[in-house]
C-alpha cells in the first residue's frame, strides 16, 4: 500500500487532533502510554521488555512487518507479504506460490532476489537540529530546502559514526524529527511457506473480514556471510496461546495513517485522492485480467500484483466508505473545531497557529489543478512499467554520482547508493509482454483521463499507445539484470550514451520532472510545511505528548487484548476452529478461494479440528502491520498479525473502538499445521525450542 | 408477533404500491406469476401442483405455519412455533423445552393443551356481495358496520353450508374481500421436539443472522376422533435436498406487512408506533428478567415469554432500522409520487381517487391522541395479564350470548364460540406469582408514562400498583381451569354475578372498552376506510393485478432459489454444515446460547459432519412463515423455513432482492439428526416413506 500511495501523500503532510479511545494508538516506543496500560491490565512493560520487544521485531521494507522467532535468525511474517518474494523465486515448473515451499536444511534455504529487511537498534530526538536549519529570514521553499540538506548532512554522518542505516523520519506532521537507526539485512533466504491457498483460504472474499481461517504465513531467515545469524533478541513462542480477554501487543510498522489530516485534506481525500485512485487501480485490475487471460504462465506472472490490488481496492472501498459515513467526518470535524477553538481562546496560541488550517485548506485548493496533472503524470512515469523507473535511476545516478555529495539529489547521496544498487541489479524476473500490456494501457488511460502533452508525447513519439509501448519494450535490455549490471560499472557518461529507449526516454524526461519538483517545493510543500508544523505545535501546546503521531512505517507498539465483537447483527467469537475452515470449504462446495489444498483433505484425521485458526484483538493497526507478531506480556508469540476486519477500515481516519479489530493466525494452528499437514517438525522445533 | 400488534395494526388499513422484483413477493394461491415463474425458472406449476401444495399447508393459529409430511397426520413446524405448546406440556420435573421429546408410539404422543391448526380447503372472491352492503347515503361509519354486518352474515352461512370454519379476509387494504375456508383441527400431539439449544442454537444472538447452525424442528400428529387422521395431501421427502440455484417454493402464512402502507403511515411508524413498542418490549424484558431472577422454576416459567420477547425487539429493530434508512424511505416515497402522479394525470381517477393519500394523512394527524391514549390503555388491559382478558370475554360472553346472532358484537357469533370455548377452558398452566408480577409492572409502566385516567383508577381502587395487583391476583380463581369450566356452565346472569376479581372489573371496563371502541370507529376506522378502499382501487387501476396484497396471515406462495449472498464484505454461502456447528460451539468455549446439547458431544462421531444443516433462499418471507417447508418443483420437502436473514428485516416494509434472504433447517440436517443423534428412525422412517 506504501508504495502505491506515494503521489497521493504530497499534499497530506499536515496535523489535526484525534479524540483518543482506550486502546487506539501506534504508539512510538519512545512514548507509550504505560500508566493507561498498568491501570486497564496491571502490567507495566520495563526498559528491557521494550528493548527486547524492539530488538525482535524486523521491518519487511518490501511493505511489512516481522519478527525473530529463533536464535538462528528465523524469522516469521505473513505469506501475503513474502509472496511478491516467493514468486521472484518461483519459475513455471517449480511455482512456489501455488505449492508452497519447505526447506529441509539450511542448504534448501532460497536466497531472495532483492528483499532487505531492518531492525531497528536505537533512536533519537533530534528536532532541535533540524530546526536550527531554518532561518527567520527564509522563504517556506528555502525553509524546505535547508531542513532537506541538514537531513541529508544528519543521515550522512550518523551512517559514518555507526554504520548503520540511519532514517531522519518525520513525526506528528513535522512536529518531531527523529533519527531512527536500522541494522540492515539483505542476505534473507526462504525457509517455508504453505500453498497460497492454506495462505489465502477465503480469496479476495474473506480479505479483511472475520470470521477467518488463514494459514497466512512464512518464515524466512537471516544470513551474513553466508551463515544465519545469531539472534540474540527473539521472541518465544507461547505454549497454548491467549485466553479471551488477555493483554496482548502488536509490536510492527504500521505503513500509514491519515488521522492527524485537517478536514480539509480529509475532504479532499473523499472529493479528489480517492475516487481517482479507486478508478485507476479498476483500470488496473482490469488490464492485468486482460493479460491473465493469455494463458496459464501470463496468469501466474499477473497473479501477485492482482492479488496486490484486490487488496487495495478493497482496502480503499472500506477507506472509501467511512469517509461517506456523516457519522465518522461530523467526529473528525467536531474534534478539529475543539482543538482550534482552544487555540483561538488564547491570544498568543491563535496569533502563532490559527491560520493555519484556513491556509492548507487554500493550498489544497489552489493546486488542485497541478495535483490533477501531476497524478496522472505519476502513472505512466512511475507505475506503467518499473523498466522506465529502473531508466529514470540510471540516468539520475549519472548525473548526480560526480557531483559533491551534498550537492546530490536526494536518493543519491553516498548513503544512498547501496540500497539502490540492491534495488537495481535484483535478480527478479521481468517479463516483457506483461511490461508492454501495462505500458500501452495506462497510456490509453492517461490519454483519456487527461490528454496528450508534452511527457505523453515523449512516450509516443507519434506512434499509437500499443506501438509506442511496443516499440519501447521489445528494443529495451532494461529488464536483463545483465545488462544492468553492465551498465552499473559503465562511467556516468557511458551510462548516458546508452542507446537503450528507456535510458533515452528517461533522459528526455528528467528535466520535465525535475522541473515538476521544483514547482512542488517552491509553490505547495514549503507552505505545507510551514502550516503543518504550527498545527503540530499548536496539538502539543493543548495536548502535551498524550498522542501518537500518524504511522509512517516506523515501529510502533499497540496494546490490547483478545475480544470478540457485535457484527452484522450477532457475535463475532474471539477465535476461530479447525472446524470452521472445514464447514467454509464445504459451504462452497469447494469453489475456487474456498479450497484449501489437497493435504487438507488427505490428513484431516491428524488434525485436532478444535485448533484455534484466527482470532481477533482489540489492537490498533494498518496496512504495513501485516506479519507483526501478536505477543503477551511475557514477550511470547500468541499469533501472527495479517489482517484488520472490515469494520477496521475506515480506521485510516477514525479509529471505532467497538468494531475495530486486528486478525491473526492463532500460534497453536502454527505448530499444529508445521507438524501435522506440513511434515516440518523440524521447524516447529526450532520455533518451540525444542 | 401477530398478537402483539394488533393495536397498532388499528391505523394501518391503507394502501399504497411497492416496485416489484424479481422473487419479491407474498402471492396468494389465486394470483401467482406463473409468466415470470416459467420464463425464469423453466417450471409451470399446474392448478393440480397448487391445490397438492395448498392442501398440504397447515396454519399453525398459534402464529406460525407448517405441513403434513406423512399420510399418517404428521406436522412439521418450528421449535420456535411449538415451543408455546411445547412449555404448556411441561413441568418442573418434566421440562420438554429443556430436554426435548420423542413418542416411540403413537401413545406416548402428547395432547396440545390449546393447539388450533387450520387447512385452506378453498377461497372464493366476494368482493361483490361485501360492497353491496354499503349504499351511497351512508356515512363512512355506517358503511364500515354494514360490511362488518354483511361479513358476519356470511360467515354465519358458510359455516352452515360446508361445516368448515369460513373467515371473510380483506386483501389489497379493502381492494379484495374473499371467503377463505379452512378444515379446523384442535386434536394436536406432540410426536417430537428436540432440545431448545439443539433448535436455537446460538440464542439470541444469532436470531436473524446467517450463517447458522439450527435444529429449529418440531413434530406434531394431527387426530380426529381420537386417531391419527389419514392425511391425503402430504409433502415427500427430498432425497438430497436442493442445490445451489436451484427453484424452491415457499408455502405458509406470512403474519403481518406494511409495503402498501402510505407515505404518511410509515412515518407514523417511524416516529410515533415503533419507538413506542420497542420502549414497552424493553420494560417487558426487564420485567421477565427480574421475575427470572426469582429462582429456577420462575426462570422456567418465563422461559419462552422471554424468548418471545427477544424475538420481537431484535425484529422490531432491524424494522426501525429499516425505516431510519434514508434510502429505503426515499424509495417508499418515489413509489408513492409515481403512483400519485399517474392518477393525477388522469382526471377521472383524479377525482375518484385523487384526495386518499392527503386524507389518511390528516386522519392519522387528527388522531394522534387518542391512538397514543388507546396504545397504552390496551397495555394493561390486554397485555399485563391474560387473567383480565379471560374475563372479559367471559362478560362480553354472558352480555352477547342471548342476543340474536346478527346483532351481537364480533367474537360472540354462533359461528365463534366454539372457537372462544377452546381457548377460553385451556388446559394450559397459568402462574399467578408470574401474572402478578407483569401486572404491578405494567400499572406503573403506563401510569409513568401516561398518568393515572378513570381505567387506570378501576384497576388502582385507592391502592399501590403492587398492592393492587397483589389484591387482583390473589383473590382470582381465573388462573383455574376448572373454575373456569364452571363460569362456563354458567347463566350468563350468574356469570355476571361471580365475585371474582377480575371479572367484576372486567364489568366495569367493558362499557368503557365498547366507547373507545365505538369513537374509533366513528371517527377513524370508517374513514380511513373508504381512503384505503380508493387507495385500492388506484393502485388496480394502473398496476392491474400484477401486485400481490400486503401479509395478513392467510396461505400465500413465495417462490425464489436457494443462493448465497453479499455479507458484511464477504459472500455468506448458500448453505452451512455440521463442520460449522461445532466450529461456532468452540469458538464460544460452548458458553451459553453456543452450547449444543451433550448428544452433540457424545454422539460426533457418527455423524457425517460435511451433511448441510441450514441453507438460504431468496424467497420472500416474514414472521408467520416460520415453520412452512420449503419445497421444490417436485413438491417435495427440501428444507423447514425458520428464519429471515437481518438483511430481511426492513422487508416489513420493503422488499430488497439483493440481500433479502429466507433461512431453513436443510432436509438432510434433519433426517441425519433424528436417525444419529436422536434415534428416532421410526420417525425418519415416517417422514422418508420407508
Amino acid at each position: 500500500m506504501k508504495r502505491f500511495f506515494t503521489i497521493v501523500l504530497l499534499l497530506s503532510l499536515t496535523a489535526a487532533i484525534p479524540g483518543i479511545h482506550a486502546e487506539e494508538g501506534m504508539w512510538t516506543y519512545d512514548n507509550l502510554p504505560i500508566k493507561d496500560i498498568k491501570e486497564k491490565y496491571g502490567f507495566e512493560p520495563t526498559k528491557e521488555w521494550l528493548d527486547h520487544a524492539r530488538l525482535s521485531s524486523v521491518r519487511f521494507n518490501d511493505g511489512g512487518s516481522g519478527s525473530f522467532i529463533s536464535p538462528n535468525g528465523l524469522v516469521m511474517t505473513n505469506h501475503h507479504v513474502a509472496v511478491f518474494q516467493i514468486q521472484k523465486l518461483s519459475t513455471p515448473e517449480n511455482n512456489y506460490v501455488d505449492k508452497g515451499f519447505l526447506a529441509n536444511s539450511y542448504d534448501e534455504e532460497l536466497k531472495c532476489a532483492d528483499l532487505e529487511l531492518n531492525v531497528l537498534m536505537s533512536m533519537e530526538n533530534i528536532t532541535d537540529r533540524v530546526r536550527s536549519a531554518e532561518k527567520d529570514d527564509m522563504s517556506p521553499s528555502e525553509k524546505l530546502k535547508a531542513v532537506k540538506d541538514e537531513v541529508a548532512k544528519i543521515q550522512k554522518e550518523e551512517k559514518e559514526a555507526t554504520g548503520l542505516r540511519c532514517d531522519v523520519v518525520n513525526l506528528y506532521q513535522g512536529g518531531e524529527y527523529w533519527v531512527y537507526r536500522y541494522k540492515k539485512y539483505t542476505d534473507i533466504r526462504l525457509v517455508m511457506a504453505p500453498e497460497r491457498m492454506a495462505a489465502y483460504f477465503g480469496g479476495d472474499y474473506d480479505n479483511f473480514t472475520y470470521p477467518r481461517w488463514d494459514l497466512d504465513m512464512t518464515f524466512f531467515r537471516v544470513y551474513e556471510d553466508d551463515k544465519p545469524i545469531k539472534s540474540e533478541n527473539y521472541f518465544k513462542w507461547s505454549k497454548n496461546g491467549a485466553k479471551e480477554n488477555e493483554l496482548v501487543f502488536v509490536t510492527g510498522h504500521p505503513g500509514s495513517t491519515s488521522r492527524l489530516y485537517t478536514h480539509a485534506e480529509l475532504l479532499n481525500d473523499r472529493d479528489e485522492s480517492m475516487p481517482r485512485n479507486l478508478d485507476l487501480i479498476d483500470y488496473f485490475i482490469k488490464t492485468l485480467k486482460d493479460y491473465s487471460a493469455g494463458g496459464e504462465e501470463q496468469a501466474r506472472r499477473a497473479l501477485t500484483t492482482l492479488f496486490y490490488l484486490a487488496n487495495s481496492t478493497k482496502a480503499r472501498g472500506g477507506m472509501y466508505e467511512g469517509l461517506q459515513d456523516e457519522a465518522i467526518m461530523k467526529k473528525h470535524l467536531d474534534e478539529e473545531k475543539a482543538l482550534i477553538s482552544k487555540i483561538k481562546a488564547n491570544p498568543e496560541w491563535n496569533k502563532l497557529y490559527g491560520n493555519a488550517w484556513d491556509n492548507i485548506a487554500k493550498i489544497i485548493n489552489d493546486n488542485k489543478e497541478f495535483s490533477l496533472k501531476h497524478f496522472y503524470r505519476g502513472i505512466i512515469v512511475y507505475r506503467a512499467t518499473s523498466l522506465l523507473g529502473k531508466a529514470l535511476s540510471f540516468v539520475r545516478y549519472a548525473k548526480e554520482i560526480e557531483k559533491p555529495d551534498m550537492e546530490r539529489r536526494n536518493g543519491y547521496h553516498d548513503t544512498q547508493i547501496e540500497g539502490l544498487k540492491f534495488s537495481l541489479l535484483s535478480p527478479a524476473p521481468i517479463f516483457k509482454d506483461l511490461e508492454e500490456a501495462k505500458l500501452a494501457a495506462f497510456l490509453k488511460f492517461v490519454i483519456e483521463k487527461s490528454g496528450k502533452d508534452n511527457v505523453v508525447e515523449m512516450f509516443l513519439q507519434g506512434k499509437s499507445p500499443d506501438k509506442a509501448a511496443h516499440a519501447l519494450i521489445a528494443n529495451t535490455k532494461m529488464n536483463d539484470v545483465n545488462y544492468r549490471k553492465e551498465l552499473w560499472d559503465l562511467d556516468p557518461d557511458e551510462i548516458l550514451e546508452s542507446d537503450d529507449p528507456f535510458i533515452k526516454l528517461a533522459i528526455k524526461l528528467d528535466p520535465v520532472l525535475e522541473a515538476d519538483k521544483d514547482y512542488y517545493d517552491n509553490n505547495i510543500a514549503g507552505q505545507l510545511k510551514e502550516e503543518s508544523v504550527k498545527i503540530a505545535k499548536a496539538r502539543f501546546a493543548v495536548y502535551g505528548k498524550s498522542i501518537y503521531p500518524d504511522a509512517n512505517f516506523t515501529l510502533r507498539l499497540s496494546y490490547g487484548s483478545i475480544k470478540g465483537y457485535k457484527m452484522n447483527g450477532t457475535l463475532a467469537p474471539y477465535k476461530t476452529t479447525l472446524y470452521g475452515l472445514y464447514d467454509r470449504a464445504l459451504s462452497f462446495d469447494k469453489a475456487e478461494d474456498f479450497n484449501p489444498p489437497q493435504r487438507y483433505w488427505d490428513k484431516q484425521n491428524k488434525l485436532d479440528l478444535a485448533t484455534p485458526v484466527n482470532q481477533v484483538s482489540t489492537n490498533d493497526i494498518i496496512g504495513g502491520n501485516s506479519g507483526s507478531p501478536l505477543i503477551n506480556k511475557n514477550a511470547e508469540v500468541v499469533g501472527l498479525v495479517f489482517d484488520g476486519n472490515i469494520e477496521s477500515l475506515p480506521g485510516r481516519y477514525i479509529y471505532d473502538m467497538e468494531a475495530n479489530r486486528t486478525v491473526s493466525v492463532h500460534s497453536s494452528y502454527i505448530i499444529e499445521a508445521l507438524r501435522k499437514l506440513y511434515d516440518a517438525n523440524k521447524l516447529a522445533d526450532e520455533i518451540q525450542g525444542k
